[in-house]
């Protein structure tokens, strides 16, 4: 499906905010730029895909996780409106994707090929700023998470949680949320009383 | 304390196995490396510190780790020799670092003054390349660490270690290797024994 004027402008919009880019070659990325519609419930990518494609989500939103070997889920991240879904392992190395990235709710997204975009960066410099800040900003987020694990109880979690996703805690069901703490749902139930009554 | 001329060399190679930078590019970072020896037991960094600058091990060992509010350590990575040491949030965001960064043996270190490093990269192409892989390649090492303890057992992570790590097995103490891990020394201790057995 082609995409339209305004979602054009919108991932334009969340590229400048990263590095800017002259009109010329943001326009040289819309001939490998299509929308794709995802039902609730749809995947973006399957662990053991090839995944060639950077996603830009235009509208709903995409929970990532594990599954380990006995079926259990880890919740990695979530993917709302205006951020880009990257499967690095496999538009980097060409290796099936060790992730699940499914529609939490009816979604859009643009599908920009990976192997086309990084060729505009091997001449332009703002491209090759741009791939490198989206991948610095990913590498923080993911170090972030780690030491949160550490250093804050889940209590902490969960109120970083509520800060870095806004609205989500009300969007979505509340054993993704336990997951992506780290925590079981009877645990985030009783959390949730317990922030509540200190209101 | 200056660099000597095998020292650059063994940075520029390590650095051409990234990306391929001119002579002329490459000598742009003299003016901002320096050569640190440390003593082993001493700190590269310390959680807490502001670091400005790259580290790159020519010789000697580092263990990067985490001690969490009760002083338990979590052994995160080793850099051994040749490798690159970053403590991103620091270099990327001014922030405090989480991490401790611990010379294991006597080690000797170059650094590159990110800061200064960066405005290079400002007009040349091929430094925003060279930074844009670092960090993807240090991406992908944190993911895979991440997926390998859902989807291996303690076994296949050890037999994972010493393919990665080559040598560091005898080198280094084994409450590290265990840390490194996420297991106890007394499970790497048995671990290792039932390895020899089936041998």
């Amino acid at each position: 499906m082609l995409i339209d004027e305004r979602h054009f402008l919108d991932i334009k919009n969340t590229i400048n905010q990263v590095v800017f880019i002259p009109d010329k070659q943001m326009n040289a990325i819309l001939p490998f730029i299509s929308k794709v519609s995802y039902r609730k419930g749809e995947y973006f990518t399957k662990a053991g895909d090839y995944q060639t494609h950077i996603g830009y989500v235009v509208d709903g939103l995409f929970r990532l996780f594990y599954v380990d070997p006995k079926g259990k889920e880890y919740t990695k991240y979530f993917n709302t409106q205006g951020s880009f879904v990257v499967v690095y392992n496999s538009i980097l190395q060409g290796q099936p994707s060790y992730l699940y990235i499914q529609a939490l709710k009816d979604s859009e997204a643009l599908l920009i090929n990976y192997l086309e975009w990084s060729k505009l960066a091997d001449s332009q410099i703002c491209w090759q700023i741009f791939f490198r800040k989206l991948t610095e900003q990913t590498y923080l987020e993911k170090e972030k998470r780690e030491s949160d694990f550490l250093f804050y109880d889940a209590k902490t979690r969960y109120r970083n949680f509520i800060k870095d996703f806004p609205g989500l805690d009300k969007a979505i069901k509340q054993h993704h949320i336990a997951s992506f703490l780290g925590i079981s749902p009877e645990t985030l139930s009783r959390l949730k009383k317990n922030i509540d009554n200190c209101q």
